[in-house]
């Protein structure tokens, strides 16, 4: 097991990863103000790890209450919020109750939020268990739903007050969703930890076979990058835009299939290969480094291509994304690979190029 | 025009109280990170002052987005949090909109949880126009929305930038909303500020005859208590908890009648009173102390007796209340005029034989 420490003063926490954790009662009971939690899951995860987790509580005194959801990212919304809460109302929960995280990333940002605004505020903790959840979204205090106008656009910054990464939970993950969570892993090797991006390009088959030492390696690296970027900008004023490396591209890929139809990381991994290009046009990355970037991701077994989507379609979806600032479209770039900026002043026509390059047969 | 401060670190902020602020811009023009302002108000409150308040916001280049609610308590929940998400999208609002509360207390509950939870969080503003929302709900930070099992169960604690009073707004407020707002004026007088409490025994005539320079004085001195306490004890693990002086007889009040027939202030009112004769009974207060209380409150216009409600019912009210610890009732008493505790060990005796005093009758 290997832990990393999220420091943000009062607020620090332990990310544990390894596996068989969710054998480990002591993980979670330490963190807890009394005896007793409500676990939030999903029907799917529920059928797989709930039972199993919850004897491991109940053996050390724990009582649970389980909160099971429907499953999906179009729950993910305040009406399902609403199930939370009156679940957690018909149970008497106070606010010394724990909430638990069990589940992909969607259970993580609704239980979070909920977690963040039930009696204005409860303890909280996370345990993931898909590869996305456990090196992107469990980490770094963003929780939400979704709005019929928007995603993520309603949320809190709310720290959970430990993590809990079983790998033993990535046993029953579709490849899909395997490999959409090794698109975060890649980028950050590629936003700013070039020995890792390294690292990556060695162990690549062994992560896509699923080893066990190698996938405690990837995620704890992962999380201690995204640690870092956490401690130093916990309210994304500024250094974790990086994170959003691909995303931008990723969000009006996503916008223009209809969510659901790209998973997320896919999404995100043909948008890196996008941000490689534009870097590329703006003369910072050769071609042989937007061709590593390619290469990594494939055997990754992410797609490295946008759908066909119009270039105006794409800047108009992008445009109303809500990281734009009074009406610019800010991009992560690569200085190069293992090193990453924010640039605001992207001129339209090279942007239209890149996009050209992708989608023109399509426009 | 008086300025309290609440030093809350990077979150301290000025309350401005006076009169014709609404015609003073700059004091909310100072704290805008961009010119642009959603003011969240309701029908009622936006027909008095809307039109007033933006042409002043506008005179300095400030553009103004109106989001007018429904009016009424039954109408603090998600789904009217819902609008004002679906407002602030539709007008493409970013993270560098200030969302500003026009408004009594569930405007301002509203509008600072949805400033709360847009995007994670945007700057908020609080331009109380109740007396009861000038003296208590706009200072402190609580916001948040009911549940169908539970007021104000869904939340966040989230500052403003700054609140602005403006004391002119009072002349179109209702008697019993007025005497309502005085139930938490006097409440700070009996919890910790005996010289203000004298002050208000001597100046109730004038604050009742709505006497502009009196009004500014009983709320200014009102603020200053509230400030004094949030500073203290922000996120309400301790000292906080004796702003509930009579709030958790209150409460059941407001129970028992359904919400609305009584109003929060009046609740509150007679719940003072039975939180003093609970003191009397545990031996802290005399009688005569005890009916310094009452008179002072009647001279407010507000009700010294409870409603005909069972004592069982009335404990089982009590019970439900969020600010039960591991099933315990904690009760906020005197142990003296301006000097309130919390006692978490009232034996059930005892509070069964006060509540019989109010209530055997109908028991």
């Amino acid at each position: 097991m290997q832990t990393i420490v999220v420091a943000l003063g009062e607020r620090s926490y332990p990310i544990h990863i390894g596996n068989a954790l969710l054998a480990q009662p002591e993980l979670l009971l330490s963190h807890l103000v009394r005896p007793r939690v409500a676990i939030v899951s999903n029907q799917c995860v529920a059928a797989l790890y709930l039972k199993k987790f919850t004897t491991t509580l109940e053996s050390v005194g724990i009582r649970v209450v389980p909160i099971i959801l429907p499953d999906g990212e179009r729950h993910k919304n305040l009406d399902t919020l609403n199930l939370i809460f009156g679940a957690l109302l018909a149970d008497r929960c106070d606010r010394k109750t724990t909430l638990v995280a069990l589940g992909g990333g969607v259970v993580g940002d609704l239980a979070g939020f909920a977690a963040a605004t039930y009696q204005r505020g409860i303890p909280f903790a996370q345990v993931p268990t898909t590869l996305l959840a456990q090196v992107d979204s469990s980490v770094g205090g963003k929780t939400g739903v979704n709005h019929p106008l928007g995603k993520n656009m309603i949320g809190a910054f709310y720290q959970p007050q430990v993590v809990i990464i079983d790998t033993d939970a990535l046993a029953t993950l579709p490849a899909k969703e395997f490999s959409a969570g090794l698109a975060e892993v890649v980028k950050y090797g590629l936003i700013r930890d070039l020995p890792f991006l390294e690292w990556l390009e060695q162990r690549m088959d062994a992560l896509m076979a699923r080893d066990p030492a190698a996938l405690e390696e990837a995620i704890a690296r992962s999380c201690a990058n995204k640690a870092e970027i956490v401690t130093q900008d916990e309210r994304e004023a500024g250094l974790r835009a990086l994170l959003n490396f691909g995303h931008t591209f990723g969000h009006a890929i996503e916008a223009a299939m209809g969510y659901g139809t790209w998973l997320h990381g896919e999404a995100v991994a043909a948008g890196m290969v996008l941000a490689a290009r534009l870097s590329e046009r703006l003369g910072y990355l050769d071609r042989s480094a937007v061709q590593r970037v390619i290469t990594l991701l494939k055997r990754a077994g992410l797609p490295v291509e946008a759908p066909a989507i119009s270039v105006d379609r794409f800047i108009a979806l992008m445009a109303v994304d809500k990281k734009v600032d009074s009406g610019k479209i800010t991009f992560v770039l690569l200085r190069h690979p293992g090193n990453a900026f924010v640039a605001g002043d992207v001129p339209d026509l090279l942007l239209r190029e890149v996009l050209a390059g992708r989608t023109a047969t399509h426009a």
